[in-house]
């Protein structure tokens, strides 16, 4: 199970988040990674923590001011990034670009998807992985486990059907231990999360709970 | 073997081509369509070639100010329409949100798609058709047959390996009956042509060539 | 005063509130016009009822597949066009475009803006107009001359002190005859409306009602 | 004059223009800036060079993965952004948008247009300046000063008739001394450069050559 928690734009003690992040996955031995802005992976990745960006461009190294290149987000500290997040949609051909790029700068992928068909769709380009964000489930307090678990279940059949070697992550619905249990039960091998743990008062706490469970 | 004539923005006589396509289609017996601007559908529609669209926008009916609605595309006469054609790429979202709104106005559908993964990608979201696009044939005098016979077998396989169901098309490289006559060799359901057939002296002339060899 | 119907994408009768308006409007002697979707723009002008266009691409004929081109839609009948329209906004490289499109075609153009300072902004790319859309009364019940009678004024204020020339329109919060009056004493020589007359059940007597008190 | 290099997205060192740049800036005593990829803020405001943004999201703290918020860019050490680059165009709205989000940050600000018009819009916006890219003169070899100076003094006028506190730079066709001090003559207190230093082989004796004529 791998645990990565987006800290989005949210006005959050960032490294203090991180530091939490290293900490708990440390003693646990559950992967954890957390991924800030492109501006903030420096900082991050200096806590010790697994870095992740939450977007790279589908560009080459050139004229491409205002990009978020794969290599400088690397080169900042990132060893993966997320695409096409349900808040930065991209076009099919530039997730299949980001791909790219993102290979080009040995980053780890997971490229988000609404539901089992767009996850489908996301694995037949061949990411490591393919995050559900079930467009009900997002940003609310609603639990994938009790409100929806036949959509996790239909998104690892969708990507298993097209590359059995894509895995599926849980990218909505997740606050507890049991959700991530349960979204592990269903065949999701990571989790999502955002507010849950960045805007906890003490994340430290959250995210022993997120892997009481495993 | 299905013929798609697609006008894009050119400064041609519409209803002339469209007169055309409608004549070697009934003599020939070979399908053909003309997909014109969304504007020109109903001048269009009225010659009696079977018309498609362009592009269809990704939402229900609503306040959706410069969309283009699917149940107005239909209105006008059209029967089906391109998505996500390389000059209007969409979101991978927004291309299941076109394929929605299309179902609902009963309209076929050919997705475009720039290389055999992104073909894969578009036929997991279950169009009647994906139509591929290889960038370095787009505009160009090079057949597919002879440049890049590869792809379109590519094309084939990766759809075929996600959905059976989903027929290609060659979007590109098509210019003569022997390039049809290859392009069906290859196992492609249809063809997709602009400028060859819109901008040509005697369009009618051309589409004879075009069905030569069916 | 003009007045403007827009019919987005709205599930309505469109030639019904077409020949509405063009009878409230030949009996009034008040300027009103209709915009409906592209591929209406032919019925719709078949009513004989001044017909303008929801949007027009950034472009000039050639490969554009999927656009709005602005010749086109002065084929199809069109006389304006509404640019940058609150449900499609587009770049300020992309406004300058769609005006030169404009131009090119004959076309009257109104370009629609958030707030005062966007409303200059867009003047001084001399559009014939410029229309305020306060985001808080978009949509609503809510009437811009009991509401926020300021922002018309200053949204003439921003337009005249960047170019005399260019004539504003209360683009929301309008859907009495006493706003249309209101926004006409305010410095408005225009409004735009929407689903108040095309989702009206008698889009004839809310038309009427609208030019009660000019 | 200030000089503000942009990195864009090339492979070149950095950090190691961003030292020229100040080496250059504090024995000359002109102004000048770095911008580089967000991801690389924090690395070019250790060399004590002044970093800039290449760009910054519409938006407030919150919900938005993959964003660029402008407070994270202030925190990596940014005191100002272009916004609108060529490269990166935004719509008006969210070119207002960015902006605010600047202002909130106190970043200071250069919004890019293409022609005099665009310079005279994104004036109404109120930045703190405005640069002028001509297209046919973004990265070629053409100096602003013979091949079109007239351009330059155009955008000068249309600033200053809707904003008198709006600066004016030129954001293309500079590469040589003269073509600073032909630019300044012309009206602009700054100059846009990028490949001419960032991938020249020598910076420091490019930026030297800048700043001769000043």
């Amino acid at each position: 199970m791998f645990v990565l928690v987006n800290l989005k734009a949210y006005p959050c003690d960032g490294p203090a988040v991180a530091r939490a992040v290293r900490e708990v996955s440390e003693e646990s031995g559950v992967r954890m990674a957390v991924a800030p802005q492109a501006a903030q992976l420096e900082t991050i990745h200096d806590t010790g923590a697994e870095t992740w960006a939450q977007h790279v461009s589908p560009v080459e190294q050139g004229s491409h001011t205002g990009s978020t290149l794969a290599e400088a987000v690397a080169d900042a500290g990132a060893v993966g990034t997320l695409i096409n997040h349900s808040e930065r949609r991209l076009r099919l051909a530039d997730i299949d670009g980001a791909l790219s790029a993102a290979d080009r700068a040995d980053l780890e992928t997971v490229v988000c998807a609404n539901n089992p068909a767009q996850v489908g769709a996301a694995a037949a380009l061949a990411p490591d992985a393919v995050a559900v964000e079930p467009p009900e489930l997002i940003g609310g307090d609603v639990s994938v486990s009790t409100a929806d678990p036949g959509v996790v279940k239909d998104a690892v059949d969708a990507a298993t059907a097209v590359d059995e070697d894509v895995s599926v992550f849980c990218g909505a619905g997740v606050s507890t231990g049991s959700d991530v249990a349960a979204a592990g039960e269903l065949g999701a091998e990571g989790v999502l999360l955002a507010s849950g743990v960045a805007k906890a008062d003490d994340p430290e706490a959250v995210l022993w709970d997120l892997v009481s469970e495993i």
